[in-house]
């Protein structure tokens, strides 16, 4: 099955993920994605976890500037619960047009909704409002068809690993999702007027999800890039994107993001709300922070980043670091306390921000401000206090049923790592852990992806329910459309190494398929069951670009003279003669003989004919590293 | 300082690695390389180990066809403990030259040496031996002086790590480098005919070291290629490089090699024996095996890859996996053992291997023929017994003073990596461990350099003292120039992630640079301390080339109206103050009013002064992610 590259007029990629068909499972329909694997395989397709949205089905209709059908309203209007008002009017300063240096430049999306919902008074929308509740909305149920992918042949396998007091079940109930949630260790960010999102959870009893940042900026970017990498990053597995924006357009720029999102969106409003300061961060007040909550709210934005942690009194702490403040929300904070000399907004008006979550169900990311910009500020005092401040609002908001997943770091070496994830869990009641990485060293500026990638997968292992992804840039520049896959597949395979690690139930499923395939030599279904089918593709094409060399049963390390797997396969032949009787044969010596002469005609049986079909494939020799390892 | 790319006839890549110059360190003149800081940064130069010998140098002459000086001859000659031989012949087959689709094609060396060394009769010229006789050897001292880098700056640090039972001195001597190698617990791979060699240290107890895989096939390598690679991937920080060629010209080929490394060379002899036999594994004999291992050990092959601990018992146990036996190694010698139906030739001949290693000073590298080639086979029986059969023949070796590292996997899941280091250091005495990745997961070919980057760093942090890179080609092809750059490159960054980890007492003044440069905005010494200035600054250009932006200080993240470095000077400010008597303010509030308004104030000054400079700079505004991580 080919990749079918159709662009529509704004330009995203659509078309089916190579060797993929788009699945919908169960009476909600749930988007899944099913592995075809070769019929020699005797095996059937393998189901995986699906981010793409309906741009990877071939039966949708895309059309960026109508944007996503929304599917969860029906659900959000059946609570009874919801009112729909007359909106915020957007003004200028909302795309930035108050400046000297700004322009317009980014359409308006043409169906903005004029009347958003929110709770009605007295209400609460939340999920764990819900939860508590103890009604399983369908967001649960459609949670759980999702985690639940693969667990069916579960009895194939003993569980194994090590999850650090995770609580991983062996089959997800809707009710697991639902006390999951109630208690706080899961979130499903879901603003009512997100209604277009694909329902998932972040907990440490879930998948391991990922986050790919994207955003505006005045160089690089407009309205059609951002769009297109919202696309192409949950193509490659994206569970949720920031778009953290901070030039010019934001607000419109954001509009077509969510309307075109299957993920849910984050954001960081103290970014916004800078930009209409003129970027003057002792200007900012709480009316206009609150305003571009309202703000963003309407629009669908399903969690905001919020780093009320950056307390007046920790702002010195900072003073004898390395790198300082490197969180950007975090330092526009830490200059108003400065400036100010008072105490954060954001701290002491939590309860008022907690109020506007509630009435449209977005989660807290609480923001890790403080958190360490290299390896000599790791788990510092300054980071540790701002943590535990975290856990105090934690409790604050989980006091008015609101969902709070909480940041972490950040620069951390590899022996320092656990105890960021320890303290977390201890400190904010088990509160879903979102980490940025963490990078485990400072010296490989264009290779941060990887030296993240090791602290991400570890951090992950440890009970991280999230990871946020960084690119070869980091540091160094804007990332591309290139960056932004690499981060997308780098922190998948992280995220599936620390599911693989919990003990998981389903995690190895996919290991195991590709590993037969590759015993197998069956190299498309290695190519369409690997994160990345394209790249291992054009990689073994490289080396081999022949038709042929995709269904020859030997790989380019030995050729077809010397091959591992018929080696493998003479294995298994003796060992069945020993269970059949000839047993014990190895402590004595002789006696095998038999066993031993039987294995080798096999050998040789089996060597001729693949001499044969490798003359009729054309005959062309080839010797090298490749499909095993090498030594 | 700019790289300057000679290329020589044979075409290697030359001149120093950018911001770099070569010095040389103490009586014996220890190469390291010293990265020059901006004069701003009132920092001296960071002096960083360097494998890249004297291709690097300017002042050296480099002449592919003479080969590297051979410095270490006169301290061998001077032992007393060598004689000159004629050596063997080379014969037809040594370059695949008896098969019906070989032919030559590669030139001899020129200058290939036709009196080699060996120890004279009853003597053991292995450094393990001299180390326990009380003899410190040159080698031991040159180790000493590269390993103890930049620990002079040790007074600035309090350590800091968990190296889990390693004993990693504050100070490296010499009698530490003789009683590390005495007990087995580092080697110094220096066969007597690879004079050419920097000496360097394989163990627990000092820098973690890692090797590149390059060699020859028939399709897509030449003599040149191979050359090129053993430089380039030196350049970017391979300890040791193994010459896995399996194609014609073997023997010519590692002539080339061998004669221009300064790095220790590795090979899997078993290989060119099997070359030798037509690639019919039952047909190899311990004396064509015998006979390639003295070609190789006069050639100057300083550690074998030697599958001894694959026994004819131990062969069913691979039948139930889900893929076998992928060391190539490890199948030959099971095929070897089943069709003959005997125990391994190589496990019964062990101590006469050990003889021929002793008199030329080859180190083992004790191969894992029965190592997981999937998540799923990891740590199971098979993988198992070879181990305890490695433990055995490392004592065997250790009997006759021979030195000894023992290989590891493979595919490994985080969980289970802990286990393989644990029960090797215990089984094996504490000798070297030497493991491939291992790798964390199986579905993401394409990617699997990050695969096993995660696996590598982690089993480092344990206490593996060597990691085999794995390229982004593995289990696809052969791995080119670029994927041979970005092992390496990702594997030094796993390997300096395991010595943060463990506490190296110098690991982190690199780190700590950098971040400073970063801090400071000081991007060409970023981009300098970095392990890849190349791709850094490029990264960094491709969002921002003007040649201001190297200068400018901020960064493209928050340009010059908002900076967390700015901030961070303010927080230091406010930390002064507070010093000098305004303690306490926080806590009442008011009276620190007046600290607040001066740091108001500098904030002011300062940010004018930045615009200022920002407009003389040309006044482009740049917004979007960058230099800081973002949110």
């Amino acid at each position: 099955m080919a990749d079918i590259p159709a662009r529509t007029e704004i330009g995203v990629t659509t078309g089916p993920i190579r060797g993929s068909r788009k699945i919908h499972v169960g009476r909600l329909r749930v988007a899944m994605r099913a592995i075809d694997l070769e019929p020699s395989s005797g095996e059937p397709p393998l189901n995986v976890y699906d981010t793409s949205g309906p741009y990877t089905d071939p039966n949708a209709v895309i059309d960026i500037a109508a944007g996503l059908p929304a599917r969860r309203r029906e659900w959000i209007v059946a609570r009874g619960d919801v009112e729909s008002y007359d909106g915020r009017e957007t003004r200028p300063e909302d795309n930035g047009l108050s400046g000297p240096d700004r322009s317009a430049g980014v359409p308006q999306f043409p169906h903005v909704v004029k009347r958003p919902l929110r709770a009605k008074p007295g209400m609460n929308v939340s999920q764990m409002h819900y939860a508590r509740r103890g009604i399983i909305t369908p967001e649960m149920e459609y949670v759980a068809t999702r985690e639940n992918l693969g667990r069916e042949k579960l009895r194939e396998y003993i569980r194994d690993g090590e999850s650090f007091g995770a609580a991983i079940p062996d089959y997800v109930t809707p009710e697991f999702v639902r006390d999951e949630v109630a208690r706080g260790r899961a979130i499903i960010p879901s603003n009512i007027n997100h209604p277009e999102s694909e329902p998932m959870a972040i907990g440490r009893n879930f998948l391991v999800k990922i986050n790919a940042n994207i955003g505006n900026s005045a160089v690089a970017s407009d309205v059609a890039t951002e769009v297109d990498k919202l696309v192409w990053s949950i193509r490659w597995g994206a569970d949720t994107v920031m778009d953290l924006s901070t030039g010019r357009n934001i607000h419109d720029t954001r509009e077509w993001i969510i309307r075109n999102s299957p993920v849910p969106i984050g954001t960081v409003p103290i970014y916004q709300a800078l930009e209409k300061v003129g970027g003057v961060a002792e200007d900012l007040t709480w009316e206009i922070f609150r305003d571009t909550l309202i703000e963003q709210a309407e629009q669908g934005v399903d969690y905001f980043t919020i780093h009320a942690g950056v307390r007046l009194p920790y702002v010195p702490l900072a003073a004898k670091r390395v790198t300082g403040i490197v969180s950007r929300g975090g330092s526009i904070m830490a200059k108003w306390c400065l400036a100010h000399h008072r105490e954060s907004f954001l701290y002491e008006r939590f309860d008022e921000i907690t109020e506007i979550m509630k009435a449209y169900d977005i989660a807290y990311s609480l923001g890790d401000g403080l958190r360490p910009g290299s390896i000599a500020d790791a788990n510092d005092e300054a980071q540790f206090a701002e943590l535990y401040t975290l856990g105090e609002l934690t409790h604050r908001a989980w006091a008015q049923d609101v969902q709070v997943m909480i940041e972490g770091p950040g620069h951390v070496p590899m022996h320092k790592i656990k105890e960021n994830m320890d303290k977390q869990l201890e400190v904010c009641g088990e509160a879903p852990f979102y980490t940025l990485g963490p990078l485990t060293t400072d010296i490989a500026p264009g290779y941060d992806h990887i030296t993240s990638g090791i602290g991400a997968a570890m951090i992950g292992w440890y009970g991280t329910a999230m990871l946020c992804y960084v690119t070869p840039k980091e540091h160094l520049g804007l990332p591309d459309r290139d960056d932004v896959k690499v981060g997308v597949v780098t922190y998948k395979l992280a995220a599936h190494a620390a599911d693989l690690a919990k003990g998981h139930p389903a995690a190895r499923l996919r290991d195991d398929a590709l590993s037969r395939a590759r015993f197998e030599f069956r190299w498309r279904d290695q190519f369409n069951l690997s994160l990345d089918p394209d790249t291992a593709e054009d990689y073994h094409d490289q080396t081999l670009p022949a038709e042929g060399a995709k269904t020859a049963h030997f790989c380019s390390m030995c050729g077809p003279k010397f091959c591992s797997m018929k080696i493998s396969q003479d294995v298994r032949d003796f060992a069945r003669l020993q269970n059949q009787g000839v047993e014990g044969f190895i402590a004595t010596g002789p006696t095998g003989a038999e066993a031993a002469a039987a294995s080798r005609e096999a050998a040789l049986k089996g060597m001729a004919e693949m001499s044969a079909r490798f003359k009729e494939g054309g005959g062309e020799l080839y010797l090298g590293a490749g499909g095993r390892e090498r030594d």
